[in-house]
């Protein structure tokens, strides 16, 4: 398939042969016989010889011979003589057979995001079906006994309600999972043990909340290291906020413990989880949309860490200010304010006053 | 609601009075009398006296008294006697009760998008319904006689298929938008009033696409003006690409005709398109995630017209570059190649290389 099939004007005007108009001005014009006007989406059969002319529309087929379109603007019409006010180049104003998409080419590679202009290119080409990888289907498991449903309206002194299923629901299905909530599994190795096998066998990834870190009562890493073969291979990770957060693989399938700490389970989530579920979905691109931002405050950072501060960015004379947010990692507020998380790498010592850092957008 | 409704240990540790670790250190280490364990989840009544502490793990409730927690990585155990090797400040790893959120404070102002954290603020506080904007009902009708559908595998000379249906329906579920798809109306006017009428009534918003240069068949700035007060006030927009851009509204709702062009109509809709459906939506604030980036070539625009240039961004040093593609701006395939959208103000002249500009993500 060649896109497009035909010849095809990109304005309103009169198709010519260039050459036809060579020396043509405001002062001196050139003129030209018109022998018709073709119609939006007319397969045309005419020729034009030189000399001649055809009004063609927008979008329209040019007549077999004609190289080039005259804009209307550049024209005057007097019954069938056009006088054209303006020379025009060969190929000018016209969209050539296959200039758009030639037989054979490639569309777009494996792996490719479909964006709004990819499905377009599908359609064009009459392609309406097309396969995709599916869905990662993430499983959820919210562990502790401190969790009670988000729904209780009276909350227990002691206890917290469920809000990392939420947020991670949420967070997930914006980057294109289905996801299974599992409910609230009690901080006890046997029932955390078969729900966690259950919930993996019904999903493509596993991630439980909650219970990474090194409590007494955290049964995760031995639960999530039980599931399958390598098991967990990663028990703590150098990023604040998420340090106590859990990675393994159980038989082909990733499994994820989350922080229990809402924001940092979000964080770790959108850095790290999302790094799994792009492998998962088969994308070969980074879906994480970042920007570059000044700091406007110096802010510290222990090397061997990698941060993700939280942050207001503003824009200003062409350049990105991220403003830092004051308040504890572990609290959801300040994620709601910030609209930004400035990534100060592991081999920094933080950020200066005024220098710039990579901000992933919020 | 006071969030946390406790005072919530961020660490795996021991609860004390701060004053108790005063001039603790590794070589003089201060002695505590542990008096018990908290459980995940417990209600606490019990109280420290001077002296005393109690262990308490990450996200377990203080008991009475206790204003700070030692870390267990600062504290040895023997029996029931903590040595503590760190002096500690009151409320270091402690939240405090509605740190996070406080009784009759705003969670967030209303037109707020609501992303995972805001979700997860409204889950914090047991909102599990919350009243929203509803989806704007965007409906739209491919206009020209030259459209075809796009399942159409055989393409007739002078024909192309409808792509801008689904380009356009696929960005505009992204932004947020249910979608009508009113199919294919023949370019002329009886049959177009009727169809846009019909599909005004039924959505919040009519889009034609097509027919809105100047041609002699393009009978959508009529049709769009007589569909009700005030009409059309928009006839050609100085934005390339997508001059022909009519905008109007008709006892209320926006009404838009995009440009034919596909390249046109996808960037007219992702820009202007995007400004209106905000306002449908509620939105209080842009949802176009924009860069800044280098530009690696000069770019000539005309002074009094914004420019959209297609560009490939990449990362170095800190920074985005902007290549731009080579193409006409009619034409798909660039729109698949880039990933941003170079914004060239109306009152600039181009730009330089290595000129800093504002870039669109695409």
């Amino acid at each position: 398939m060649f896109l497009p099939s035909f010849q095809r004007s990109s304005v309103d005007g009169f198709a010519v042969r260039a050459s036809d108009t060579f020396g043509a001005s405001e002062s001196m014009p050139g003129f030209l016989n018109m022998i018709g006007k073709v119609e939006m989406g007319q397969e045309v059969r005419d020729a034009i010889s030189p000399g001649q002319t055809m009004y063609v529309p927008t979008g329209g087929m040019l007549p077999a011979n004609a190289d080039a379109m005259l804009m209307i603007e550049h024209a005057e019409e007097n019954d069938d003589l056009i006088c054209a006010y303006k020379q025009i180049a060969p190929l000018e104003n016209v969209i050539q057979v296959g200039e758009d998409f030639t037989k054979g080419a490639l569309l777009f590679k494996k792996g490719t995001k479909i964006r709004s202009q990819e499905i377009g290119a599908l359609a064009a080409n009459g392609i309406t079906e097309v396969s995709v990888y599916r869905k990662p289907v993430l499983a959820y498991l919210s562990t502790g006994d401190e969790i009670v449903p988000s729904d209780i309206s009276e909350l227990p002194l002691g206890k917290i309600r469920d809000m990392n299923a939420v947020t991670i629901e949420s967070a997930a299905r914006e980057m294109g999972c289905d996801f299974i909530y599992g409910g609230i599994i009690k901080d006890e190795g046997d029932a955390l043990q078969k729900a966690a096998a259950e919930f993996l066998s019904k999903s493509d990834c596993l991630i439980l909340s909650g219970g990474s870190s090194v409590g007494t009562k955290d049964y995760s890493v031995g639960v999530l290291d039980s599931l399958g073969s390598p098991g967990v291979y990663v028990h703590g990770i150098s990023i604040k906020p998420g340090k106590p957060t859990i990675i393994g693989s159980a038989d082909g399938k990733p499994v994820i413990g989350l922080p229990g700490h809402p924001a940092s389970a979000l964080v770790i989530f959108q850095t790290i989880g999302s790094k799994i579920v792009n492998l998962l979905r088969g994308a070969t691109e980074s879906t994480t949309a970042t920007v570059y931002a000044k700091s406007s405050k110096k802010i510290a950072s222990a090397v061997g860490r990698t941060d993700y501060i939280r942050v207001t960015l503003t824009k200003k004379d062409n350049f990105y200010f991220a403003e830092p947010i004051h308040g504890k990692s572990g609290l959801i507020s300040t994620l709601v304010e910030c609209n930004g998380l400035l990534y100060i790498p592991e081999n920094k010592e933080g950020i200066e006053k005024d220098e710039i850092a990579e901000v992933v957008l919020q």
